[in-house]
């Protein structure tokens, strides 16, 4: 948690950034709007079941139409009229806005896709949108639960809400969604464009998400590293290697080996040490920490529970023996260069003897500031080149630049305001060590924070679930409560009363 | 073909090595011996279906034990009375002997397993035992009708056509039978062992095989290199890594891979030009050809058609661009280390973003005289151990010495006049570029050798096949018939033949 010493319930107020920011009165019909999100609860429940139980894997291309359908008839049921799909050469964007009168608008980036599945990873069907029992309190478990269909359809029972009880909202809305967030976003631009005259006219940019964690410490996110995704592979050719399909092993005395050209091009991406990047000026574009990420650096450290996340990740050890600061601002500072797979020949029992005729290897880079995937790419073409690789084939799957919100930006300030009234002073997080498309907003001048309550976890891995009432100890099951996960109407509650703070902060 | 300008079928010699053999008057009842055979080749050839009809594969277990008992039935029918199983940790063995009162005991290597299909490959069931019209003729298309049932029942039937024609054979026979070739025969030692008194007896071993190729050309074999198979697997430890399953790969700013750290082990191994094994000491053990290699290597040379054997496996370019002489004498006289396959995280379609926690390769090492796979393997530890890979865990599924025998031997002598005789003077490797456990007869010091004529192909392909019946041109039905490729009649002839000559040269 960021400064909980500093956080004092009774003030109102929490130190954050070195201002003391003083929150406002309680924005919106608070006790009609909570009461409201309390007696409909399950009927909440149950639009958060039907995002769940409706498949939407990006990468399959499962369900993928029917998803972006259900999006957008949702969104007309709230009221946005021309809420409408938006064709790219992949899955469809979802777009729409809803005219409230006011003077701010807020934009929403809804990602409706998720990750694909392994069913027998999972102890309840995955796509069920099943509540289960959980040591957290009663949880749905679903793909998509926490990663993002679970706050996104969260923020709009809020919006419900708002309009059931309000009859209005305190901000013009418009919904920016994409079915291609988990394939890195390769059309995020071109949903951005059809709604590029709106979003001129939007004050900040939310992206729903699950801001706690385990223990109920909130976090609030200014934005994410950049991200370039990379095939490489190796091919037999005129040059050399069996071109038709893999041969018997003992050729290898006299037949070049794809797989071991892949291999050797690999290792020259990286120094000996197994860590440091080795592309000649890779890292020449990483600007130092900033005096103001510095500060939120080490706001976040104070409270970083690096045990946790060892334990979380399965991890005795960071690379380097390194300790906790250091880790922490590799974690958030430190451009990476990662295999996510690599694939020849023949990997399973006993022996094959074979030579393969390709390769394949997967690669991902995370950006910092000031690196551009463009530059990114060259680098390593130009590299491999220079070492004799020309023949090894790169293919761009994805790529976006980091991208960062001021603290002192008006969503930040929200965020923080209402997080810390609602009982969460939240951590603030200079970004992510992961990657989200933050830059199609900021790239037009956009404060765009991930903001939200509540406590989910298993993104891209089984039993994906978000807590809907909290057990006991860790948060209750009332929208009123402090402290602690909130459950999904404490997670809505907050919502709408971020959207009253972006109207009025 | 070997030295065709010096084959004189008149003169019925040839000279070889060097040598010039005069080759025995014809032995056996070979006229009645023909007729049997051609009269019986429908039966033979269902022989030869009903093994290619009984799966035995041998890494994944199918059919393994039927296999076993319907060749040590079909023993028991040709009188081996005392033909049994070999119980192992693994498949089975099969062994039996028929002593016929002869003055020399030869010894018959069978391996009854087969590789693996992918059925989709197939243009006929794998297991069909279907004959099928091809360019060369009507051929057996089956697995294994290549490598080796097809052509170990074919040396089975030319036994029991001894038997039937001429009552006993010429030589007492012992059968050594493995399941376990394709896994490197690793309990190829304790079926040997199982019968290591009846082979202290043996005079020559034969292993049959299929050795014209498609033009006819035949080759006899004296011997194979080495077999080293190797698992090198990285893995999350307390030592760094996640340890317990994959991670999202935005963690690698703080998180050691082992994928990485595979690459970089493997690379180590092969200098940068990716050809030459880098392990200190791997090729100290690696004698220069012998005088008798080097003159065989000439007379291989003379006639190998290094222009179709790119086509078959697709390769427009050697190594380095080596010209033919250095090809030929790489690819029976080098050791290799290949990257059979290569696995880690997630490398289908599109983008997964994750940090594996583990990876696996599997290698092979071809090894020659006077390499052993014990040292082999020790050196590559050592190697790793200090680059500081000591984490990397090797693990040896399979590894067997080198071995040959000399030309001059009885069985090579025996052979290659023979096949002289039936019109098909053979090219005589010293050893091929592949494996099989010849090291498992020349350890006990008996001559042993890859023979037989016939053709047949796709071993570890679909389509495997062997030509029962040629077509005009490539060779004709009749046992007799002088040149080109012989149809299974012909195969059985010279086997016949083959132990008459080993009876009495």
């Amino acid at each position: 948690m960021l400064l909980p010493e500093a956080y004092d319930p009774i003030r109102n107020a929490v130190r954050l950034g070195g201002v003391t920011l003083e929150a406002p009165e309680p924005a919106g019909q608070r006790p009609a709007l909570a009461a409201y999100i309390d007696d409909h609860i399950e009927e909440h429940v149950a639009h958060l079941q039907r995002w769940m139980r409706q498949p939407s894997v990006s990468a399959e291309g499962l369900g993928m139409k029917d998803m972006a359908a259900l999006l957008r008839d949702d969104l007309v049921d709230l009221g946005f009229a021309d809420a409408r799909l938006v064709p790219t050469d992949g899955h469809p964007g979802v777009v729409g806005s809803h005219d409230a009168g006011a003077e701010r608008t807020v934009a929403v980036y809804i990602m409706y896709d998720v990750q694909p599945v392994e069913p027998a990873d999972w102890s309840v069907p995955a796509f069920g949108g099943e509540l289960v029992d959980h040591p957290l309190g009663r949880v749905l478990m679903a793909r998509g639960a926490a990663n993002q269909k679970g706050p996104e359809r969260a923020f709009l029972n809020a919006v419900a809400s708002l309009l059931a009880v309000e009859g209005s909202l305190p901000v013009n809305l418009l919904v920016v969604a994409e079915g291609e967030e988990e394939l890195g976003s390769p059309h995020g631009q071109a949903v951005v464009d059809a709604c590029r005259e709106c979003l001129a006219a939007a004050d900040a940019v939310l992206l729903p998400t699950n801001g706690q964690n385990a223990a109920g410490e909130a976090e609030l996110i200014l934005g994410a590293k950049g991200l370039l995704y990379l095939e490489l592979s190796t091919a037999g050719s005129p040059a050399g290697g069996p071109t038709r399909s893999e041969i018997h092993g003992s050729y290898r005395a006299i037949v070049d080996s794809p797989v071991w050209r892949l291999v050797h091009a690999l290792a020259s991406l990286l120094a000996e040490d197994g860590t440091t990047i080795a592309v000649p000026g890779y890292l020449d574009a990483v600007r130092p920490p900033s005096a103001e990420e510095r500060r939120l650096l080490g706001e976040v450290l104070a409270g970083w529970d690096e045990a946790t996340l060892k334990t979380t990740l399965g991890v005795e050890r960071w690379i380097g023996g390194w300790d906790r600061a250091e880790a922490l601002e590799r974690l958030l500072c430190s451009p990476t260069l990662n295999i996510d797979g690599i694939r020849a020949g023949y990997a399973g029992p006993g022996m094959k003897t074979i030579l393969p005729h390709r390769a394949t290897a997967k690669l991902d880079s995370r950006l910092v500031p000031d690196q551009t995937p463009e530059e990114a790419v060259s680098l390593i073409r130009r590299h491999l080149d220079r070492l004799g690789f020309a023949d090894v084939a790169i293919e761009v799957l994805a790529g976006y630049p980091p991208a960062q919100t001021p603290v002192s930006s008006l969503p930040a300030r929200a965020a923080i305001d209402v997080f810390t009234r609602h009982g969460c002073p939240p951590v603030v997080l200079p970004r992510v060590a992961g990657s989200a498309p933050y830059h199609l907003f900021t790239a037009l001048g956009l404060p765009a924070v991930g903001a939200g309550l509540g406590h989910g976890a298993g993104a891209h891995a089984p039993d994906e679930y978000m807590v809907i009432w909290p057990a006991a100890g860790s948060g209750t099951a009332g929208s009123q409560s402090a402290g602690g996960i909130k459950g999904l109407a404490g997670v809505e509650l907050a919502y709408a009363d971020l959207l009253h703070a972006l109207a009025g902060a």
